[in-house]
């Protein structure tokens, strides 16, 4: 049952379900305390939360670069939900909108969000990222401004996917593509299928996409794709590359494939340092750039899903219950998975007639 | 017959047919002499050549601002065709390649063309605009780089009409309209169409078409438009506006739908002054400019064109002969018209079985 | 004496004088509460106000535009002070910092604020402009980010006159003025000196200023000017013009002076309406623009004044104590007059011995 | 003395003295005939040439990447001199200008080129650069266009230190340096110190110069920085990094100085790869580029030398005869040596009451 809060006196005392990894890599769900809003943010009842490769990573490894797990840490930041409750200064007829999850709070006096690059605001504090709790449980509190408004059409799932969306929003804004160019993207995983889906929104009529995985290659064609290859061939000369894919010789041999002045846009995340080819991005005056989440991009995302430009319902290839979380963080094993989505709201024991998707993966 | 020029010392004797505009106002189909190709410059022999608005507005006026027409003068700066011939220095690989024409000769050592802004440059020399001559005629002579490859599978209709695509290309360059983004185009006429068409290209998903005609209105929601209106409708804030009208109160009224720091272009040809906001654009930091032609539009359009982006063809609604132009210049008289297209290789006296179109419209 | 609150307590029942405007064009000095800095504000001690025009408009004119004075107004806007008691969140630290005023309060959550264009916050409250109270008075409020650390080598009156600097910087930024160009500017009041000194910062080497009055003509060539003219005189193109006037036929003859591509940015106030040459912007291309406020100017405002690149102190001509606001105001009327300022913290009856300047004008 | 060629009928028999470059690493001076200018070029009497590092690369490894001296060369690319004659298509008035030379002819024709990327066109031909040959020599030949007229107040060696100089500008370009800015330079050498200058004039107020070598870092104080440190010391965050060392501990280490969204631009030519930190890229969203040559430049060069804005003579440590080529090209292991100048129409054997400066340097 998915009930709303109709009595906010009611909060305080109530308890949520929450997928919580724990430093030892254990993984549990736990009741916790729903939080409440403060003042300028909202409560949300999360509908539909993605699973990121950095939760898996998180899982598995314990940490992400400097980041480390030392707490017990709620994962997951590709979320939706409705709102069911406002903090001080937010408009109560905000209750009962759907919303994407817009997982930042920057500090809005910092330098970095005064210029519009919020993103990159030293004093920012992020979903999932310790100590910071994720969307992986019922109920999330986001500034109101980061909880954006959905339409009916646009599904939870879809909603959700409104954050890795935005990182391909934010690759091919820095990548500059635009009608009539050509891009080599490395990588067909959900972000590289992300950027190729966004690359053809944005205008591009050549999208190579570059994958060893010949069945993610040919997934790579349904989402955008016009034409598809192994590393290390021979492309034409294109005007954009991004790099989904971390792997050092990608970004080495696709800097080569850059016509002078090209842009070269890292997304994947690999190893901290990469031997590049300088003497090259000297003689072709190429311009060498990273993203770092996203800033200003979830109107642009909602925009390309509403009028169809961009296609997420059918990246989602796999659904789990919070009980199932694990399961959902290790379907990337599974063969033809792109997207797993987890659903909070998911009775434990699903049974016929509920309104929410069972347990299922469509690469059975 | 379109015989192909097998011996190129026979150019020098050769005359052909060229339509020519005279200071009284007279058209005329008078023999003159096949020209010669310059140094760096290719022969084409002209395929098909779209009617503007220019070309209709000299034949009427005689004039275009302080362009006049003093001597006589062929028009016609919408051409595509294929080389039959090359001046020095170009390779004699191009005889027979066909070609979309872009109709303008800057002189590289100017300020302007160094810095990538030819369209711009001070001495340029520019098809149809007196004293210089331009396509309405068998054979006429271009820059080679100017001579722009096409692809089998566009027509020679998609290629002439390149030239008319250009002009959308700059204006929704210059109006900085990316994916998601909305725009607001004033006029349905043919370059109103191109604009809302590479709007779409570009990844616009709000495209308003404001257009008094009811008719021009709906034939506009076939070419992108999202949403149509009259002139003077409230129409949601948008982040670009376009005049393709030309008509003040047209520019004056679109320029309170743009948000703070959204951007006017202005590419409808019509009085030298306009009474404008500058309060306006100042308290919203509006960025109002022109588009004068083009640069660098070329390989844009043929990649939107070949991809399907665009759509070309469907905007020609009337074919002509050469013995015909002075109907095809005055085809926009005639209701549901948008693009006429004149055939220099049609034969005088159309039979059936030639492998061109005889002199019809789509609107009789 | 000018007392440092040493304790918070008392801050609500001091009162302090202000200068304030009425209705009816009356403008007295009255007794008002000192005001309680919110969460995330500071309150400062003011040290120097400067005039802007804006402030005298609303004296003789009780508006500006549809900004009306209906209830009493303390004017003022262009401000510097000391920091005595900080608000909820804002480190106490602070207390005893002197501070320019960036004189705004944009909502951070506005689409506006989070793509860095704050000043086109629809939701702004802006000093002196009616309703809110600006900074001729003894106490002010202000975001603690924009309150702006000043190093000590800096004057109050420099601080104070950050303002009147930010808004020149803004439109040398969107003139897009650097090394080695050239610009003209219309006008040499305050802001078209402030606009001639910025550019000379900038890297410009042509700095045409255009005035009417030969004085002000001779004071631009002290201020960055390397050539000075009248209105209507025929000048070299340009790449820029900055008006600073406000006046119709400055602009338009201004605008044919600009080069193919060059940018024409309004900063002066004057008719809602201008005449303007949209066939010459089309022709050429020209990006016109206005400049509304300010956003991240601050750093660059202080780079450039402790690095010497500007001079403000010299830009201060005359200089008045609370009780003769109304004759800083009149300050335009003398004769050689640039830039009056107030110092709220001057004694009533200045006397020999006081460390504040008394009240005099540079150009008796 | 230095004869005008009063009779361009003379200068087919003419020959000239030539500094040339054997593949074996000799150096002789040979008599060569004086270039024809082709239609579009200018001949020139070369007045001043300097030293550029590549030459010296040239002269001691016999190569510089993948050009290898395999024919005779003449070396030098910082040139100016007078204009003696003139090909088809070149206003004869330009006979006795005074000119700095700009060493590149680019194919305007080519895609770089329109977009106004010269410098990056593939069919480049530039002065110095196997197997075009150089400026160290009498009489050159350039693109009228490319042979930039100079004020009489610009020094011969000014007018050929436009060339680094225009490296410079490129990188400030490239690192969009201006007013208020700060920047991070490493390296003190001709590069190093042009770059710190054009940043100076750009605006830049915070200009660090990172050298190992304390008299360099001196030198450094005198063009622009405003502080000097050792190679590996901490600095501030900068928000632009220009390597003119080529030195990879020194990018590595400044690039961890740069802040969020700030800009790396390699001018330095050091080795083909460079182990990059690309998490921070990522992280901070650096943008690392490199420059190549220049485009667009002199304009701007020159407007900055005769304004005084940079100061290029006091660059010059070392004067040369044609027959001292080696010393000047070994002018770099003297001791406080900047910049070397050679003057191909220095006497043989100089005599006192000559017009030019004799052999001699600064530093002795």
């Amino acid at each position: 049952m998915h009930a709303t809060i109709d009595d906010e006196s009611d909060l305080s005392i109530r308890t949520m379900r929450s997928s919580v990894l724990h430093p030892d890599g254990g993984l549990t769900v736990e009741d916790r305390p729903v939080p409440t809003p403060g003042p300028g943010e909202v409560l949300i009842r999360v509908s539909a939360v993605g699973v990121c490769g950095s939760d898996t990573h998180y899982l598995r490894h314990g940490r992400i670069g400097t980041h480390v797990v030392e707490t017990p840490l709620v994962l997951g930041h590709e979320a939706s939900g409705t709102i069911v409750a406002v903090g001080g200064g937010v408009s109560r007829s905000r209750v009962g909108e759907r919303v994407s999850i817009e997982p930042q709070t920057p500090d809005p006096a910092s330098d970095e969000s005064r210029r519009g690059l919020y993103n990159l605001c030293p004093h920012m504090r992020f979903y999932a990222t310790p100590p910071v709790d994720g969307a992986l449980c019922e109920f999330v509190t986001i500034g109101a401004a980061f909880a954006h408004s959905v339409p009916d059409r646009v599904s939870d799932e879809a909603a959700a996917l409104c954050e890795p969306l935005s990182v391909a929003i934010a690759a091919i804004r820095k990548a500059d593509v635009g009608m009539g160019d050509s891009v080599l993207i490395a990588g067909a995983g959900p972000i590289g299928l992300m950027c190729a889906q966004v690359a053809r929104a944005a205008g591009a009529t050549t999208i190579v996409v570059s994958e060893p995985d010949p069945d993610r290659r040919e997934v790579a064609r349904r989402f955008g794709a016009t034409d598809v290859v192994s590393p290390g061939a021979t492309v034409d000369p294109v005007g954009a590359f991004i790099d989904a894919s971390g792997v050092e010789p990608a970004v080495i041999g696709a800097m080569s494939a850059l016509r002078p002045a090209g842009r070269a846009v890292l997304v994947g995340m690999g190893t901290d340092t990469m031997a590049l080819p300088v003497s090259l991005i000297q003689n072709r005056e190429i311009v060498l750039t990273g993203v770092y989440r996203y800033a200003n991009t979830w109107p642009t995302a909602l925009s390309l899903i509403t009028s169809g430009r961009v296609d997420l319902d059918s990246m989602v290839t796999g659904r789990f219950g919070l009980d199932d979380t694990r399961a959902a963080l290790d379907a990337d094993r599974i063969p033809g998975s792109i997207k797993a989505v987890v659903y909070p709201g998911m009775p434990r024991h699903p049974t016929s007639g509920t309104d929410r998707p069972t347990p299922t993966t469509d690469n059975t």
